[in-house]
This record gives C-alpha cells, sequence and structure tokens, in this order.
C-alpha cells in the first residue's frame, strides 16, 4: 500500500528543510508519495498540515519550520504548536513538528554557528522524517526506542 | 474565476493598513474582488475574518492589526493569533496575520519613528497581499521561495 | 428591526458596569432591547455571553469585567479572553470585549485613583457600547474610523 | 423543580472542600440533589464536570481544587482553568471553579497559616455554592449583586 | 467486565515508563487488557491518547512523558497537557497525564540524581496506574482519598 507523507515549509526558514525531508523518504526506498505545502510562516503550518491531510490525502504531516531567536518569534511557535496539536485533535492524524530555533546554532559568544544550525537541521529533519515513516506502519513500531532519552537533532542523551 | 479576499482591520491601528492592501491588490491586475471589516482591536479580528470567510464568500483573509507596545498589548495580540489559527482550523480557508507591534518602530531611545514605522507597515501588508494571492493559485506558489530566510516588513535574512 | 444587546456583567468588578451601558443604550434612540447576564468573575463571562447569544436571542455582547491587579488576576482574564474568542467563534456573534483592569487607574504612586478609574470606565464603556451598535448595523459601519489610533477608555493616539 | 449540582473534587486538595460544599447545599434547604466526582488533580476536574453535566444530570457543577504553590502548579491550574471554561462552552452549562492557591494561606513570614487557609477555604467553598444556586434560578438572580467588588474567600472590596 | 487501559509513552523519556504502568496493571490481577502506543515526545501524547480511546477500543489512557529542564522543554509540556486536556473533553474518557520533569530528579547543587529520579518515576507511575484503575470502578471509587494532600511520586503532604 502506497502512503502519503505531506509536508509543509515555510518562507521564514533558512534552510530549505523540505530537501532533506523529501530525501530522507526517497532514500527510505518505501513506497511513499509526498505532497508539498509552502507557507510564509510557522503560524501558517497548522492550515497548511490540515489541508494536506483533509483535501491532498496524506496519511501523516512534516511541519517544518525555522522560529526566529526573538521573544516574539517564541510566542509564534508556541501559537504553532499548538495550532498543530488541534489540528492532529481534528484530523485524528499524526503531524510531526519538526521547528529548529535558529538560536539553537548559536554559538557561546550567543552568535548563530552557520555549521551547526545546518547539522542540528539536517539531523532533526531526518530522524522526524524516520519517526514519520515508522508511525505510519503501526502504533508500536516506535516502542523498541520508548524510554531511551532521544532527541532528534541533537546527540540522545540515553537511558537512566 | 474571479477570488474574493477578505480584509479585517482595526479602528485600533495608528495607520490605514486596508488602503495598502487594497493598492496592492488593484495594481496586481488580478480578478480579484475584496471584501472589508473593520472592528475596534485585534481581539475582534478572529470573528470578523471567519464571518468573511463563512457569510461574504471570502476565500482567504488578511488580518491587519497594529497590537500597542505594553504588556497588556502582547497578551491581546496572543490571544488574537490563537484565535486566528482556530478560525482557519474551523474554516479551512488561510488567514494571513499581518501584524505591526507599534514598538518595532521604535528607534534606539525606545521613542517611536514614524517613518520607520511607516516603512515596515507597507512592506509588510504589501508583501503579505501578494503572499495572499500566491495562495490563492496553489499550494506550491510560495515553494520557490521556501527556506530563504524572507520577512515580511523587515530586510530577508537569506538562506544559510 | 428590533436588535437585542447581551450585556453580561459581574461582582467582582468594583463598578456598575452594566448601568453605563444601559444608559448608552437607551440615549442612543435606537430600537435596541437588552438582555442581561450578572456571574460571579470574568471566567465566568464566556458561558454567560454563550447564553445570551444563543438561548436568549441576543445578537451582539458586552462582556464587563474588572480583574484585579494580581497576577493571578492577569491569568484570569486572559483565560476569560481566550474563552470570549471561542465563544464568538462557535456563535458567529461578536461579544466586546470591555475589562476595566484595576490597576489602570493607579496614581503614580501605584495606589488607586478612584475618579481615574471611574472615567476610564465611564468611557470605554460608553464606546464599545457604540461600537456594539455600530457593528449591529454593517461590516463597514466602523471602517471611517478604522486606523486612527482610538483607544476606548483612553485619550485615543491618533493616526500616524 | 428538583436540580442537581455536580461537585468535582480532588485528592490533592489538603482540605474536603467537598464536604462545606454538601453542607452548604443541605443548610439552604433547596430541593437540590448532589452528585459527587473524585479526581487526582485539577487537571482532571474539567472532563470530571463534563462527564457531571453530560452523563450524571447535573445541571451546574463546582470544581474545587488547591493548586501548590510552586511555579508548575501555577500552570497546571492555568491549564485546568482553560480547560473548564471549554467544557462550559462545549455543555452550555455553568461550572464555577473554586481554587484555593495554597499560599494564599501564606503567612508575612511565607509559611502556610492553617487556620487562614482553611477560613479562605470554608469562605470560598460556601460564597460560589450560594452562587451556583443562584445561577440556578435565573441570569439575573446575581444582578443585585453586581459592581460590588465582592471576592469569594476574602473581605468584599466593596464598589467604587 | 475486562477493561482496557492505553499506555502512551515517548522516545524522548530516559526511563521505560510503560515497563513500570504495565507491572502496575498485571499486579493488580483485574482483568484488564492494555493497548501500548508509541511516539516521540510529549506534543505526540495527545494523539497517540485519542487513538487508544477511538481506534483502540481503550477505556482510559495513561500518557506518560518525560519533559526536560529547559525553558522550551516546559512550553512543550505545557502545550502537551492543554491537547490531553481538550482530547479527554472530546472523547470523554480520562487521560491521566503522567509527567515526570528531569529537573525533578535533580540534587541541591543541580545535578540530576538518577536515583532519586527513579524514584519519583517508579512511584508517580505507579500511584496514577492505581488511580487509573480505580477510575475505571466509579466516579466515588477516590471519593476516600479525598482532600489528603495526596502527591503522586511525592510523599503526600497530609490534609490541614
Amino acid at each position: 500500500m502506497t502512503h502519503t507523507i505531506g509536508i509543509a515549509d515555510t518562507m521564514f526558514s533558512r534552510i530549505d528543510m523540505h530537501e532533506i525531508a523529501k530525501k530522507t523518504i526517497e532514500d527510505s526506498e518505501e513506497s511513499i508519495k509526498i505532497e508539498r505545502y509552502t507557507v510564509p510562516g510557522v503560524k501558517d503550518l497548522p492550515l497548511a498540515c490540515k489541508k494536506l491531510l483533509e483535501e491532498h490525502n496524506c496519511d501523516i504531516c512534516l511541519a517544518l519550520g525555522m522560529p526566529g531567536p526573538e521573544k516574539i518569534d517564541k510566542t509564534c511557535a508556541h501559537e504553532a504548536s499548538q495550532g498543530l496539536i488541534s489540528t492532529q485533535l481534528m484530523t485524528n492524524k499524526h503531524i510531526l513538528e519538526v521547528f529548529i530555533h535558529l538560536d539553537e546554532g548559536n554559538n557561546k559568544e550567543g552568535v548563530i554557528d552557520k555549521k551547526k544550525l545546518q547539522e542540528i537541521t539536517q539531523n532533526r529533519v531526518y530522524d522526524h522524517t524516520i519517526n514519520a515513516i515508522a508511525l505510519l506502519k503501526s502504533k508500536t513500531a516506535l516502542s523498541n526506542k520508548a524510554g531511551q532519552g532521544i532527541r532528534q537533532g541533537h546527540d540522545n542523551v540515553g537511558s537512566l
């Protein structure tokens, strides 16, 4: 059976996150179609995902965004996250939120380390794309990874 | 096919944001009708947009507001933003939130720089009106601009 | 056609805000009926307004409240505001929130100036009652006042 | 006509708040039945109230809780409050939230004054139970107490 | 009658919380089936629980999560909590949120005390699993424990 993964991305993001997700899906050699939806910023992602899930036949979505470092950006990300959870509850389908906060890539001096940001982005988008593919299979496809302190985009912290 | 864009604006705003959006739509030479709805402040925008989308036949909305600089104003803007996302999820139509925070126009001394505020307002309303016109076309009309660090109302920060 | 305005007010408020709204409506010489609903505090206003709009035939509501100055009071007001927006989206009718925060009436020493608080209350309730009457007429009845920095209860700041 | 008041209470609370509400209802000599629902903490109260209102035939609910003094407890109380408002809007019935924050009972040294806490609890539960009985009668049963600065659980501050 | 308890857990957690809940249910010798659902993090729990309750025939859910110590983690937990309350109101079934914040296990120097964290986790998951079993029986099954300052995962503080 062919599944469809929706990928919603933004103009605001400073890295082409869609490309990473798309490549991960293609490399997986699963029979998966992709539907893309591009919006201005993270607050537009909930509706983009809802339309992907309801009108474009997607089984699951990746919501890709890169909120800025200011207080107002944190508030926007919070509002987007609440909307993404509401969307899931309205559609009964998962949306994996893949947000990279721009200041996650800061070095100790508080300046963006572009390479670090790119690595976090590559890893988090890759990891969550793999998670999405797993969730398409069954509700326990990720159970063998439970309780292990797994961190998408950063080193895992491990189980205690 | 003629589309209709809803424009919801407020008495509280200190600049006639509707006029900028209207001019942008007219200059676009697309076949687009406009429906306007004016309310007192940003917290009244969610319902105004819902009525534009449900009762006045609009395909998409611009929610134009100018929240004040005080803490209570930030809370109002947050509540309005949550309501605008809920409205989108209830109507399955986009609402582009175009909020200019009054203190975005402050100079280094913390005093409003009127010219700066007018420029930000002009640019952000213009940019989001263009975005709205694009979203009327297709879900990938903005994809060629994805991941490029595009900032409505400020200089773009570019992709990494 | 006779319209009905719902007025929801609270025991917690220190000023009879209902009386101001009622007088404003009567003085307007419009053909408007009033339905009143009194609840303990601002968090009870969303349901009071929903019942006024759904069960008591109101076309629009005024939600009158006076949140206290403490942090917990600010949180209550925030929750009430979110509920009032949800109520509007569920009923497709406007609710104008008319909250006077008790500390808005403080003088420079941080002590309540009763006269100042009464003036703010009188003006804000009056202004929003006039707004409600306008919104009953049409979605553009307030458009000639848009973008002018109008502040209910305080001096208008004007357009830029 | 016999009404039914739902009383939802928690294991987390340090005082038997249900007992105070029950006694107040019995002393009122109104023809009122009580349905009780006990849950672990305040975040479980919204569903308990919804079930009381929808499945156990209650006309109104008292949601009795005693959030702790830590920041996380304040967040829990906020989430519970939002849920209680949502529940009211879904059922069209009132839920009077009767939360006593543990630190309301602190003395000037920041230590719990048990007697003070018991007094606040007794008074607030009593007052809101009386309010609930009034709201069962009519939407203006509390109007003669409006605008008077009435504080459940503390001294009233009076009208201005 | 056989009941089914849904257990939703996360990859992010550093302890296998599912195992504790499962053992508690088995040791209870009640006739209870378990359905498990594993997701990446706490923000994915609301939908996992909704699907357990709606599609996998569960009567109640345990939502097991271990939010991190950073500010962003607190925000995630808050969003998850709001979603879990919404899910309960949409399904009319209880979800007991069992979150252990990683910094609850910190010692006085602010370093994780692994043993302390494991004890809190063991106790809180155990206690809430027992609560869930009780809630399956009746709405007053926990009433004999009401008002006693009971704290899942920490020492009870007792009634006043």
